[in-house]
């Protein structure tokens, strides 16, 4: 597993410092890759932290594919906000404190990555401990950098 | 490799067998859902069509990167073309033909995880020999699935 997943990162990593310019044709399409990234995550998200709030049936499996598939997908979103690509819900701050935005979205992904271990256990109380945490670390970065 | 892609491999199986109404809140987030999955694609997939065609300088770590997320994100939009979810670009044909309709998506399942092997080799004619196939597979679905 850990090899593997070194192996992710490390290609996911490549791909990231990649300059935004070369990613995207037009800054548009960056906007639609964050936004189109971040819709995936919120709806991955959604479906474990109803679980965890008792607003629908805790499914083991189903709980593990979620956070599974969000912990692939809440890597992507960020290089969508490259240098040039202002707009949408994304407030200029980004841009401004990129320091601060990285931290909040390594913290995401951490955070994530501690969301599969939990649904992993297949134990309903150990997913309602962590969705909090993931939970909040969405929060922190859409409080600090997303338009309502 | 292998245990940790196939573990991937059943929990995404088992959150796809899902009914679509559980999955989504609305038809409107099945339809948002599977367009965001399918730009992803269209945008990591060109990145490796644009080395292929010589568009783009080759670069064997980002080509691997790329296919690695795609690999990721061609098993999400199935999902979001459940009963009800009739809407966008998708032809009704879709909710009429399921059959072909999923032999053309697991087809392109199966051509993407060639590519990823195709990448991992770090040879451009590797890659190029296998992103024919790959994106003749996305062709085929859009071209008897996708309105234009």
């Amino acid at each position: 597993m850990n090899r593997v997943r070194s192996f992710t990162l490390a290609a996911l990593c490549a791909a990231i410092a990649i300059p935004a310019a070369a990613e995207f044709a037009k800054p548009e399409d960056a906007i639609k890759y964050r936004q189109s990234a971040l819709f995936l995550q919120g709806q991955h998200f959604g479906r474990i932290a109803a679980m965890a709030n008792g607003r629908a049936p805790y499914d083991a499996a189903a709980a593990l594919a979620n956070a599974q598939v969000l912990a692939d997908v809440v890597k992507l979103p960020w290089a969508g906000f490259g240098p040039g690509t202002e707009g949408g819900k994304a407030k200029p701050e980004i841009w401004k404190e990129q320091v601060k935005f990285k931290e909040l979205s390594d913290k995401m992904i951490a955070e994530t990555d501690k969301l599969v271990v939990a649904a992993n256990t297949g134990n309903l109380d150990a997913l309602k401990a962590q969705a909090g945490p993931t939970g909040a670390s969405c929060k922190a970065c859409h409080d600090s950098f997303r338009n309502k």
